[in-house]
């Protein structure tokens, strides 16, 4: 089966927004094994978006549309899908329904236009929009089928995930699949990594290996076709195995899942609780614990303590040590982890002090030094780190080595 | 002058890279006053490419490729654009030495199939590689125009913008130019914004209007063409004041600025410090407020007060508060605002609790009520919202609402 996928909106076509939407769809329609030959881009033009379907329907079986669902008058994706085949638009009360209610419970009055969203291409399939007011639709029409998504990100990739892998893995069997597995490991470069699996690289077929940096870390993505997915998984098994004897300890988790969804794990298995005192992290540690359902559970609190003032009164950082060994220090780090701990009464303290930049680097200490204390029943540990990159940057990979630290010392209690 | 942007490569069908070479040339293009109308991605398929080629020379003017310049076996985009007008391929001695001077450089021997990179369809003007070994090209032929750029982005970019500039600079005197601006927008629904300006966009010509919702917020983008960016600023600037008038209390920043730079300026400008007690963003504000450099003259710190232990300990919330009206009210949100002002000595206090879900709701307390309180000189006040949508989703736009209820207040100031 041929997919074309079209991505409509005046804001791709200005260049304005980065067009990530294709490149979900087309992972994701190459895993059901269905092959994506086309990737078109039009603005919110009726004419030419008329043109560009119907091309797309004489090449493609499956054509897959996102944006052009909302309220306005530039939405206009369902009107021109429903020409293609002249078919009416008709009111679809349980999406007007659900539309009205989305704006009573955030206290909002509904204006007269998003009604718009609730009209519908005669005998479509109505796609219920879990994120936001719009449906999406489905459409099958002489043996072609069309398909409008919502625009935004999360909007599309919820429906797509919840409405049209069933339909689509239903209707056509997915007879081949292409199964990949994403090892994702933190803490070893790029060239080291791929030194440490330089022959399994070289002798690849089925599966294929690929390495792909990004934001600090580095993923393994081995790649596996078949007849079935538990047969693909079986061939991915024995190259993982392989890989994780060499480099096992760097794998966080799989597939993409976060790092703070591990230390989550591993915090509820072992009953443990943990507390952060943070400083150029400024929250962001606690605020990606915290991003995991149940994380009450375990989190405590932490202390935010951007001031000299706020290290001594809150986490009993002594005077002394500020003025003798300064703010960003190994001493400092650990005062503040084992103050933390101790305020909250947690089973784990982390503590961290650096320099996230712009300002404040000297020759001694430069921008990018950070310093991470871990506090629990192995003791106190520290760690020297020196990241480079820009202030957010900085504060991110602060905040992923700290819940790296956290994972290997919860892994040893 | 209409153009059509080609991207080719495996990769882009597979979704295993983000498309953001087209993001990159529709913006440049637009800047010169050509008008993108589209985008089109394929593989590294001899006859698709053809195709997709041939239609995009007979609905544009300038058609200009990315990708399928290299020296393996699948880069045939020079091969197949010659082959569209019947011309040859020729050696092109000054690329073949200039890519035998870069092996020479990294010390590595070159292989037989970089000849492939100096193969030049003939009568094309070739264009210097200063990043890579693959030379772009571009071809006029009868009117039209056909450009063959690298794929790797910074080559891309590279070239782009030293050679092809200055070629379609030269060629199309440029005369006039397309400045957009955005005003981005927060605590107004798309539709009601459409409403308030709805005789501005039914009556738009030059420039022209787009509403854009995401995550949250909702942008207005005005864009106008002229001779000049000056005249073109002029036009916007009669448009934007429009707006400002009907809806300006909601437009928070322009052209994508961050909530957190703009609550960041205000407070510097008024010299006043702020502490945060947060409970469901676990972080959230404060790391959002860190993220602005030098936010360490206005940041003094906060709370994440994950447990009602906390919020008693070092909020001060009482005990008597807690049990009659829960964790989640109004009341605590206050007490945890003016807790943190008062024990932080800052300007302003802000306190934050509520339900991020997926767990912990109730009929009278679903997922998604967030209770934000703001306490300073102007007295404190408190503001009940009700959030739909994931953990995470209620969690960024909470610390959004508590950012712009910080901007309103330090305007007020």
């Amino acid at each position: 089966m041929i997919v074309e996928i079209v991505t409509t909106g005046t804001e791709l076509l200005l260049g304005q927004i980065v067009n990530t939407n294709s490149a979900y769809l087309a992972e994701e329609l190459n895993k059901l094994g269905l092959d994506v030959l086309y990737q078109t881009t039009i603005g919110d033009n009726r004419q030419r978006m008329t043109e560009v379907l119907k091309l797309a329907l004489s090449r493609a079986d499956i054509v897959i549309t996102s944006g052009g669902l909302g309220p306005t008058q530039g939405d206009i994706t369902k009107l021109v899908t429903a020409s293609l085949f002249d078919l009416e638009m008709k009111l679809h009360q349980p999406s007007l329904d659900n539309i009205k209610q989305r704006f009573t419970f955030r206290g909002i009055e509904m204006t007269d236009n998003n009604i718009r969203q609730a009209m519908i291409p005669e005998g479509a399939i109505v796609l219920d929009n879990a994120c936001g007011t719009a449906p999406g639709i489905v459409l099958e029409h002489e043996g072609k089928i069309i398909i409008n998504l919502p625009g935004p990100p999360h909007e599309l990739k919820d429906m797509f995930r919840l409405k049209i892998v069933p339909y689509l893995s239903k209707k056509y069997g997915c007879k081949s699949v292409i199964v990949s597995r994403v090892l994702n490991t933190f803490g070893i470069g790029e060239s080291l990594l791929e030194d440490k699996i330089k022959d399994l690289i070289l002798t690849q077929g089925n599966p294929t290996l690929a390495l792909l940096a990004r934001l600090g870390e580095v993923i393994v993505r081995i790649t596996a076709k078949a007849d079935t997915k538990e047969e693909a998984l079986v061939l991915i098994g024995k190259v993982e195995t392989e890989i994780r004897n060499r480099v096992g300890e760097f794998i966080f988790t799989i597939d993409d899942g976060d790092m703070e969804e591990v230390v989550g794990q591993l915090l509820t298995d072992k009953k443990l609780t943990i507390a952060c005192a943070e400083s150029c992290t400024g929250g962001l540690i606690t605020s990606r614990l915290t991003d995991v359902a149940g994380s009450s559970s375990y989190v405590y609190g932490s202390v935010v303590s951007y001031t000299d003032e706020v290290k001594k009164s809150e986490l009993n950082v002594s005077e002394d040590v500020l003025t003798a060994k300064g703010a960003v220090s190994e001493e400092v780090a650990i005062a503040m982890a084992e103050g933390i701990a101790k305020k909250f009464h947690t089973d784990i303290g982390v503590g961290v002090t650096g320099i996230a930049g712009p300002g404040g680097g000297s020759e001694e200490k430069p921008v990018g030094l950070v310093y991470i204390a871990i506090t629990g029943k192995l003791g106190t540990k520290v760690y020297k780190n020196n990241f480079n990159g820009k202030r957010k940057y900085i504060k991110y990979r602060t905040s992923q080595t700290a819940l790296d630290i956290v994972r290997r010392y919860t892994q040893e209690i």
